[in-house]
Formats: structure tokens, C-alpha cells, sequence
């Protein structure tokens, strides 16, 4: 039944194919409050893996979690000039508690950097409480009109990193530093690579001096920010007063930086990674790597395979991989339901790979291992089917990883496009531009007035083109800086 | 300095104790938002191993997690009768969003099962969708006037289980297995002993037919109210109409329970315990298990005495315990700081274990562990001090919950107390008393009012007293049940 029922294609249409996916493959659906998304216990299982591997690598970095409050005096926020015009806006507001009108409205945190900075001035007193590193995993709410599941929610959950630094230097380095682990996440973990940069003034986070973000392609060539880092300077250190006395006993002070990453990321993975056969997950973040789906007609078959699948099981299921730990394998013995629906069903889930074993596999010892990546099928003994799985699924982590670097760079444009082509471009099927810029606010808007394209980063050396761009691709002028250009999710 | 400014005693004001703990030793702090807190880092840790830990029990127990919206339209509570009169006078209630008045204003969750069972009567349609075992990791909001640092706060953190079954049997069986993974987790992780039972009607969950609790004695002999799990009965799955069609081909409602432990948890463990010291930690929840404390007078002496230090914590990191994976070690070489200032500093903190070690013990190939449980002070060789850690740690997490029980049972009355010495004990020392109840809610209601004692539950068969009570405590008629009456939390 459900196996005739085929996606929309990407090709068809990319936004309804991605609906169908998250909905189908039931990693969240829809809630009854306008904006507001469930997160379904396949989609949680994904959220899961990245938050422990983040909250790994933000320990190694020496970080340490707490948690802050959710409701924020509205005065709170209108300490900091840019941040309150920059959220305000998206506030929900508390007004009532406890059955009476509350003296002063308390908003739900779209950010936590004001409750964060104002603790942050009571716990620092000198330049031994330096650098102050924590991290939040928390929810937060922001009033957004336009919603679509995981990319943009009224209410999401995310990690929000908050740092104070005794230097400018140390809080350039840290919000460096945290955009090359969110880098190495996203290109390890979800085998999705990232360009990094700069963000230019219009899209810098309201407060931060600078902003840094790394931006994934997704598979209609949008880009997608995955994840920002903040270094805000003493903005809002000033606005809450967070002081320390120095080595040199003179009062200052200190410089903060901020940095998150959200539940975004799983619709991140989905846009970069899916095919026309549903969702396909990196191994490394799939709650199963491996499903058994055993076959049989007979009854006689059925208890000789289903035995043999347990036995299977329980082998596979002892095997430990090197960075992820217990192979996570499950079962299908489900009755009733045919092998070819199974398969539909787990290839829609995006399982890594697919063990298929029926009567005959078993009398000549051996079993069918089908990766959901290219869907190549492959004969293997019984005798090594740990190191078999293994090796097939660090294989593919691999593999996802290069597919997607190598769609990203075939659709990337580099080197003296002219404005007429670019805007044909961005009015088809989209590129990443790397293009001269002027460094002009007119440009950069007049451009995405006209094409909806906007400067995702100016991106880092390494993502540089050989020879630097001489001219604006808008104005003509002498460039002053590469930009990545790209429509935006 | 800090180390001359003693804690208040237990004996002397147990509430200022606890209150100076818990800031003093940095769990949590004070907000500027009235009624929340903000859980610093050491304070944080410990409830994230207590996550970690239970989030496993309920993976073993074919639990799994998913997320529900913060926010729930005010008519969806209104759908049980019982739970919005419960709950709607706690609620905080968003009028506005992104800048216009709402049509329908939406309440922060108090508890979510009306937007879950909302989200569960899409979801289920067979009885090949039961079980649906499912649980969230969320904060919670509610009008709290009268609040205390992680035992009564407006904000909370906490897990809630929501879970679906075909016949009431199975959600009876389900409310039970889990106030039993509760018990065991706060008596075997938490080495906190608790009574468990059944709620008399008046102190029922708002929406349940029977609401499940385990009940601490904290060491003012007053009750902390640990953890409630609750058989729902139809209840909400009539108001939100969840059917499933039975294997008979009936449609039928759903049988529902929910359950939930919060951050209090980790004020019961300041209460069950603290000394006069501070805090004691029990080594499973321990974010650090063992300190060391480098001694040195000479530059000399200090350097061998450090390279020695970080050869210790070289080699206990690498230890592995059985439950709790490897050993949490930190090194404190902190520099002008006194070792006495240090000692002061983790004990105040409640880390386990303190390694000392100077030049004198070096020259002998030994160090001394003092245990923070007892104070007591060994002399251990470095030859073998995995093991002897490793075996102290096992031994202090039964010691701590040996002597917990003992203090309980040393508190608590059996057998035929009179009245007026019941109402003595009450307004006194306190205690647990277990007495016979006629079951009257006139009876209840009055000692409640004499006292302040409320039947914390009707105890499980394993705590009731060996002869069950004759008469009722209160109005001396015959009696139908055993009560376990306390003041509480």
C-alpha cells in the first residue's frame, strides 16, 4: 500500500519533495500551534547523535554546560541598542501569571545573550575568573510568519555557546575557534561540507561586532546557514556592566563571543543528502546504522532464517566502531508485511544499510548487504560480516561526504560572471557566485532586490579563488573583497 | 579567606544550610527573573549524569524520545476537566507575539499532555501502533509564589513520559515499571532511599485515576516528593479522542500513563546528603569523583610533587568502572592557594575523593586519600591506587546509601502512635509515621490542618509494618489502610 505512494521528486519540486520526506520518513509533522513542529522520535534519534557528539567536542574545548532561565525582562533586552532592534520584533510575550497581569512583560528568550551577560557580571570579578567558557542546550522562540519544518520554527532547539575573554585577540580567536569545530561537525559528522567567512554588516547578529558562519549548499543550490559564530566585542559586556580587574590592577571590561547551531541541522541533512527515494542519513548520526530484513515463505524457512537474523543480531550488535561506538542494528521481523515493503519503508528512513537474508543465503552461508547511498547491492560471506559492515558504512560516510563536496563545487561558479548571466542564474537553478564585491551597501542590496541573492560570507582563504576578482559584479568598480552569493533559505 | 566563613549548621536553621550550599558550593544562583534560577556549571553536571542515566533506563525499557511544542493553545487545556482546574491557575500565559495581540493565547506548558495526547490521536490508529512509549527532556513553567533554589522554581527542567496502551492492565503494569526504574535509579545512582505508594485522591496528579510516588526523607525528616508516575485511566484520551481499532475490529480509547522526575532531584540529594561541611556528592553523580591536591613548600619540591600529580591523573583518567565508565579525575594546581584553602573548597563542593600528595609521601611511594563521605584519612601506595580509588568510590556509594536508610528508619514511627504525640512529633523533630487511616478525606483534612503533615502515600506492600493498624490515627475508628504521614516539600 504505503510503496505505491511515491515522492515528488526533487527535480519536480524540491520544496514539496522535502515536505513529503521529513513527513514521510516521520522525523517531525506538523502541531496544532501555528509555526510550532513535533519532533517525532526517528528525527529526535538524529538531533540526539549531533548533540552528543557537539556537546563532545565542546567539553574537549573546554566548555562547560548551564542553564539559564527561559523568560527574560522585556528592559533586558533594550540594554543592548542593535540587539533590541534586531529582536524585539520577535518576541512572544508573557503578560499573565499565575492568573494576574505581571508588572513588567517577561519575553520568551530568542537568544539568551542579556540574561547570560547579566549573570556573567555577577560571577566575574577579576582576570582569574577568565575566560569564563559555557554552553547552553536550550529552546528558544522567535515570531516567525513564514514556517517550514526544521529550517524555520517559532520555537527551536539549539545549543548557544557564551564566552568571556580577558582580550580582543582571545575572543577573536574563541569565535574562530568554535566556527572551525562547527566546520568539522558538519563535514565529518553529517558529511555536509561548509564554506566559512565573514558575514558583511547587513547580516551580522544584532550586537556582534563580527559574524562568522559556515553556509552548506543544499541540493537545489540554496544555501543554507548552518551554524554562526559571534565576536561581540565589549557591546554588550558595556551594556551589563561585566567588569574584571586585570593582572595589572586596572578595572575593564571583558569580551564576549556567542555561537550556535540549531535543529536546523536536521533539515540541513535532509536537503543535502535526500534522494528521490526518500531520506539518506551519514552512519555516523543514523540511531540504526543497519536493518535485518529477513525473507521467508515457508513456515519451516521462516524459523531457520528468523533464527539465523538474531544470530546476526546479536553479532553485529557487539561490534564496536572506532568514533561512534556499538553498531546500532535493528531487526525488521515484523509479520505480515512483505520484504519489498520493508525495503521501500527503510529506504524511505534513509537506514545506512539494508541486510537482506533469505532460505537460499542461508544454506550457502552468506547474506545481500545494500547500501541506501547508490543502492549497490553486494554478496557477502557470514563468516566476516562484522568487518564487512564496518568497512561498508565508514565507506559510505566517506562517500556521502565527497557526493555532496563534488555537487556543491559543480555548481559553483568562479571567475568574471557578468551581472546579466548571474541574474539569469539566480532566476534558474541557482550556483554558489564567488564574485567581486566593492564593499558597497548598494550593490549588495540592489542585488538582492533584483535576484534575491544575498552575500552569505566573504569567505576564508582557503575558499578564495586562485585569482582575486577585479571588479564588482555589480557596479563594475574595483573589488575589495571575494563574496559568495547565493539565494538563502 | 573564603575558608574562615563557616556554613550555617543543619541543627542550627536546616533551610539558611541549604540555601548557603547550594550557593556556595555554585549549583545554582540567583536570577533576575522572580522565581528562576540559573543552574551553573557543577550544579548542571550532576543533573546531566542523572539524565544520562535515566535516559538509558527508559532506552531499556523501549522508551524513546521525541519533542513537543513550549507553547499550548489555552482551550487545549481546557479539554479535562480536572487537569486545566489544576492546572490553569500556575499557568504563564503569551498574549502577544511578534508584535500583535494573539486571537487565542497561548500557555507555556505547565505539563504537556494535552498537546501530546493531541499529537498521539493522529498518530495511533491500530492496535499495531501500542505501545507508544514515548519521552521528552523539556522545561516546564509554573505560577509558583512561594519558591526555593531546585526544589520549587517557576522554570524547571525534568522529563515527562507519555505513553498509550490498549488495555488498562498494560497501563497500570507501565505507571508501575516505572516508579519502580524511578526507585531504583535514586536508590542505586542518587544512594537515596525512597517510600513508595499510592497518592490518597487529594494529592493525585490533575487529570489521573491513581498517581504513583516515591517518597525521600530529606535530614529535617520532612518528605521530598521525588518522582510521580501516573495510570490515566481514559481520561485524556477521551478528551482528545484517541482510538484505535482492536485486533476484534472495535474502535476503542487508549489507556494512557505519564511520569516525570525534575531538577529537584538534585536538591534532594543536597538534603538526603549534605553535612556542615557542604555538599557530598555520591560518586556515580559525581562530575568529578576524585581531586588531587598537590603539597610543596620549595620550588623544588613543587616541581617533582606536580610532575607526580600529573602522572596520577594520567593514569586514574584511564581507570574504568563498571556502571560508571572511566574515573572523573581533576587536578587542582592552582597556585598561591593553600592545600588547606583547597581542601575547604572541595569539601565544600562534595567532590568524593581527595588525593594529597607532598614531597615526604613521594619519598615514601605514597599518597593519602581522604574520603569526603566520613572524613577518613588513608595512607595508600602508588602502586596500587586505581584499584584502591576504584574500590573506595564503590564502597562510599553503598555507605552513603546505607547511611541514608538508617537515618530514615532511625526517624521513622510504627505502631500505634497516639494522637497527641503524633501532632508533638510534628510540630518538633518531624518524622516519617505510619499509621492506620479509615480512608475518611474529613480525617485527612483535618490532621492537615493541625500539623501540617499530609499522608505522603499509602506504601507498597514491602513498607508496610508487619502488623497492619488497627485504628484510624485521627478519629480512633477501625482502619482500611496504613498511611505514611509526614510534613513536606
Amino acid at each position: 500500500m504505503a510503496h505505491d505512494m511515491k515522492l515528488t521528486t526533487r527535480a519536480t519540486d524540491f520544496s514539496a519533495w522535502y515536505n513529503e520526506t521529513v513527513l514521510r520518513a516521520e522525523l517531525a509533522d506538523y502541531s496544532p500551534v501555528r509555526g510550532c513542529m513535533v519532533i517525532r522520535p526517528r528525527g529526535y534519534g538524529i538531533w540526539e547523535r549531533m548533540q552528543r557528539q557537539l556537546d563532545t567536542m565542546f567539553k574537549d574545548t573546554g566548555h562547560q554546560n548551564a542553564y539559564f532561565p527561559l523568560l527574560i525582562p522585556q528592559s533586558f533586552l533594550q540594554k543592548e541598542a542593535e540587539h533590541v532592534e534586531g529582536f524585539a520584533p520577535q518576541t512572544a510575550v508573557v503578560t499573565h501569571g499565575g492568573g494576574k497581569e505581571l508588572e513588567e512583560p517577561l519575553v520568551i528568550r530568542p537568544t539568551s545573550e542579556t540574561i547570560i551577560y547579566a549573570m556573567f557580571a555577577k560571577w566575574i570579578q577579576s582576570h582569574r575568573d577568565l575566560p569564563l567558557l559555557m554552553n547552553q542546550w536550550a529552546n528558544v522562540v522567535r515570531w516567525e510568519m513564514r514556517t517550514r519544518l526544521f529550517l524555520r520554527t517559532l520555537e527551536f532547539l539549539w545549543q548557544e555557546g557564551h564566552t568571556a575573554h580577558a582580550t580582543e585577540a582571545e575572543a577573536e580567536e574563541e569565535a574562530r575557534r568554535m566556527l572551525n569545530v562547527y566546520r568539522d561537525f558538519m563535514e565529518s559528522w553529517m558529511a555536509m561540507p561548509v564554506v566559512t567567512g565573514l558575514k558583511t554588516d547587513s547580516e551580522r547578529f544584532a550586537g556582534a561586532v563580527r559574524t562568522f558562519s559556515c553556509e552548506a549548499m543544499m541540493q537545489d543550490n540554496k544555501a543554507l546557514q548552518a551554524g554562526t559564530s559571534h565576536n561581540l566585542g565589549q557591546n554588550f559586556a558595556k551594556a551589563f556592566d561585566v567588569k574584571f580587574q586585570s593582572e595589572a590592577g586596572t578595572t575593564e571590561f571583558v569580551w564576549n563571543t556567542s555561537w550556535g547551531v540549531s535543529t536546523r541541522l536536521v533539515g540541513g541533512l535532509v536537503m543535502t543528502h535526500g534522494d528521490d527515494f526518500g531520506l539518506r542519513v551519514p552512519p555516523f548520526l543514523a540511531p540504526i546504522e543497519l536493518v535485518i530484513v529477513p525473507i521467508w515463505r515457508t513456515d519451516a524457512d521462516k524459523s531457520r532464517v528468523l533464527e539465523a537474523s538474531r544470530g546476526i543480531l546479536a553479532d553485529l550488535s557487539g561490534w564496536e566502531r572506532r568514533k561512534t561506538g556499538k553498531l546500532r542494528v535493528h531487526l525488521d521481523d515484523r509479520e505480515g508485511m512483505s520484504p519489498g515493503a520493508k525495503y521501500y519503508e527503510w529506504e524511505l528512513r534513509g537506514i545506512p544499510l539494508r541486510l537482506e537474508i533469505g532460505p537460499r543465503d542461508l544454506d550457502a552461508h552468506q547474506c545481500v548487504l545494500v547500501r541506501r547511498d547508490n543502492r549497490v547491492k553486494r554478496t557477502v560471506t557470514l563468516d566476516s560480516i562484522g568487518e564487512d559492515v564496518s568497512d561498508l558504512l565508514s565507506m559510505m560516510q566517506t562517500d556521502m561526504r565527497v557526493e555532496a563536496f563534488e555537487r556543491r563545487e559543480a555548481n559553483s561558479i568562479r571567475g568574471g560572471i557578468e551581472y546579466d548571466r548571474f541574474r539569469e542564474v539566480m532566476e534558474g537553478e541557482g550556483a554558489f557566485v564567488y564574485a567581486g564585491f566593492c564593499g558597497g551597501i548598494d550593490c549588495e542590496q540592489k542585488i538582492k532586490e533584483e535576484t534575491k541573492a544575498t552575500i552569505r560570507v566573504l569567505p576564508d582563504e582557503e575558499f578564495r579563488s586562485a585569482e582575486a576578482p577585479a571588479t564588482c559584479l555589480k557596479c563594475g568598480e574595483k573589488s575589495v573583497v571575494e563574496a559568495l552569493w547565493a539565494k538563502a533559505y
